[in-house]
């Protein structure tokens, strides 16, 4: 490990702390990790000693070093901060009213008839200035911040021009760059849905993505994602289209088997993505599949509950071996919800999915479903983004529901500014303040 | 109207105002009673004035009169302050374990067994400090107003003995007379289990309850409760209880038909209850004789995301003409939330409830399961308690779901003090600090 700089934080008498980094099998511990008065002490963005708080004693400060902020959260859970993986978090226009109308008996056919569906948010989001749109993205990712998320995978895919799509990617590295946001993780998702421009030559849009957006836009989208599902993507369409993001160079996730047997998860462990997300009809021989190329499977409890779908059943995702991850899948459609809690209460209650399981989908296996091991266990050398809960026993998550069970996040060492509710965020800005001066 | 004192505080430019007021048949507005750009006029506790704001410059303040606080509220969505008509409040001990042990395959039995169910929260509430008892259900009643609900039902049933139940009763009065929390409706709910030390001999604790308890707390608590269900109260022994509180002045209320056909349903109904509580299984034989009788349904959805059982079908209720109510059904074992806003959202996406229905189900129709005439709609002379919502248009409700919607409550017209996240809660405090001086 390189030579740290002092530490900046230290998390001391954390009254239960899951580390996420257990081993089923080996660790007694179970996969949670839990340790009892533990602690948890940062180098600025880097955690570098996790372990009981009794064990802290040995790290000492070097003579002449600024001593750290030491905070004491004994009765509070502390766990990595969220994971949230599949995201449309850059929109303008909300459906409320097609929402209301689509549960007072109007099919998807009306609607997009009406102009509404995707298409209507891509009409909205088009017409939005940038400030706007950085506006309304900044406000969702501080609620899911203050909900406990500090790392939030953002899809493109309301844009559908090579214009659309680069500001859209332009925005989302504006917010990569703007200080204590959950960190963004950019995706490409221009196959979202036929533009209405395209709808009598779909073949142009597949080229237009194949030849001009993904060249355009290699090494600003970690992911290139493909809705594939009838009325969107078909499996030949959604095969081009993601070989040649792998090609170059992107990795791959999939909207698949969300209203039916897509062809998606197939194609998913096929081109071996990193994730196929939705999966509600994938059969069994699809998520053996899945699971045999390591694809990780998110779950998105969300859409049943606002579009009144059946659950997924976790178990099955489970029993086939498959990494499990949960995402809010934030958007202004199906499923228009910041709040990871509420999805992780969801999964518990209506998914058959134990908590042990639904946190490690919404830590660990949701950094894996973002392809990224620095995050989703708390560890030395992985990024403190970490949850502190106030909370004293980690099985309230679920049972206690509907409000918000986290007190403070804590992004790469920091307390975000925005936050005022909470003593440590006031202790942090306070020691912030001396600092500077 | 009794002469009022000069107004103390005006909510100007609310964007879209919902009376509640509204009657479904004569007003074009529609239920609703949707105004834009409103006024409410508030003169301490109660409201003197709602209308179109350009209606407001009839009003003036007499010269010498302190000028009342004003706030701008337009981009707010205005209406009355939520309902909360059934919350078991008052309770300490959790039950976490035993929820996930639940999800996981345990039976009720098998729990019990292990002395889980209602009597663990009767021994741990026995058991707990006035004090405790109070820090846990004013930190509940605070993020109930934080979530919009300014008015809650609060029903005992975890002490089971005269003087445990007759503390309960206190510790409610206790925090009725605390500023700026929501208003507490108690209820009496002995006959909530029949307690360990009676398991032997089930009369003799009715008779308690008829001939003791019942006379003890005549005036002290405003509904008499029966859990009439199968392992609970027989209809026999409900129809018993609730005559005797009937005949000494109490209100009714009946859980009803929650598990099964309990017959609880048409107990209230002969009885002239109040409401009927949960009717998971009332069939429309229970439903006719309900609306026959004035009976407010109240259903809680919450129960059935925890519990992972079927909601029932709103527009089964509504087409019988039943006003129905909604409620968080506040309790450790079978619905641990403090948010109606994801009842509401429940409803609507679950229920099949309309938007519409679902407001003035934690609004005029809850207050009505209280046999409240003085909340529920803005009007001159209600009670001036009032939510103020972050967003635009009603139709965000259950939409946009999750997260907090609500900015602020207005609590007989004052922003609780222990709020400090608004705009609103900071103008009043420092407009209060003003005046002291």
């Amino acid at each position: 490990m390189p030579a740290l700089p002092p530490p900046t934080l230290i998390l001391r008498h954390c009254g239960m702390l899951l580390t996420m980094a257990g081993d089923r099998l080996v660790d007694a511990r179970g996969p949670l990790g839990i340790i009892a008065d533990g602690v948890v002490v940062c180098h600025g963005a880097i955690i570098s000693f996790v372990g009981p708080d009794a064990a802290y004693a040995g790290l000492a400060c070097a003579p002449g070093d600024a001593p750290p902020l030491e905070i004491d959260l004994r009765d509070r859970v502390v766990m990595p901060g969220l994971v949230d993986p599949h995201t449309h978090l850059i929109f303008a226009g909300e459906r409320a009213d097609e929402y209301h109308a689509r549960l007072a008996g109007a099919t998807y056919a009306e609607i997009a008839a009406r102009g509404g569906g995707i298409v209507a948010t891509v009409r909205a989001t088009r017409a939005a200035a940038d400030a706007s749109l950085l506006a309304l993205a900044r406000d969702r990712l501080r609620t899911m911040a203050r909900y406990g998320t500090t790392t939030v995978e953002a899809k493109t895919g309301y844009g559908l021009t090579p214009e659309a799509e680069d500001r859209l990617l332009a925005l989302a590295a504006a917010l990569a760059a703007e200080p204590d946001l959950p960190q963004i993780i950019p995706t490409f998702l221009g196959a979202h849905a036929i533009p209405p421009e395209f709808r009598d030559d779909r073949a142009a849009y597949v080229a237009l993505l194949r030849t001009e957006m993904l060249p355009r836009f290699t090494g600003r989208a970690r992911f290139c994602d493909v809705f594939c599902e009838s009325g969107y993507f078909t499996p030949e369409e959604s095969r081009a289209i993601l070989s040649t993001a792998r090609d170059l160079g992107y990795r791959l996730k999939v909207h698949a088997n969300q209203m039916g047997a897509s062809g998606g998860a197939a194609i998913a462990a096929e081109l071996g993505a990193t994730s196929a997300d939705h999966l509600d009809y994938a059969d069994d021989h699809d998520l053996e599949r899945l699971a045999a190329a390591g694809v990780v499977a998110t779950l998105l409890p969300g859409c049943s509950l606002m579009s009144n779908l059946p659950y997924p059943d976790a178990r099955r995702y489970l029993r086939h071996g498959l990494r499990v991850a949960l995402a809010t899948n934030l958007n202004p459609g199906t499923s228009y919800t910041e709040n990871p809690q509420l999805i992780l209460a969801l999964a518990i209650a209506q998914m058959g999915m134990p908590i042990a399981d639904a946190l490690l989908a919404m830590t660990r296996h949701a950094a894996a479903a973002l392809a990224l091991d620095d995050r989703g266990v708390l560890a030395p050398g992985a990024r403190a983004d970490l949850s502190i809960w106030s909370i004293r026993d980690y099985q309230e998550i679920g049972y206690h529901f509907g409000t918000n069970l986290v007190e403070q996040v804590i992004i790469g060492g920091r307390a975000p500014a925005y936050e005022d509710r909470s003593r440590l965020a006031r202790d942090s800005h306070h020691r912030n303040a001396d600092r500077s001066v």
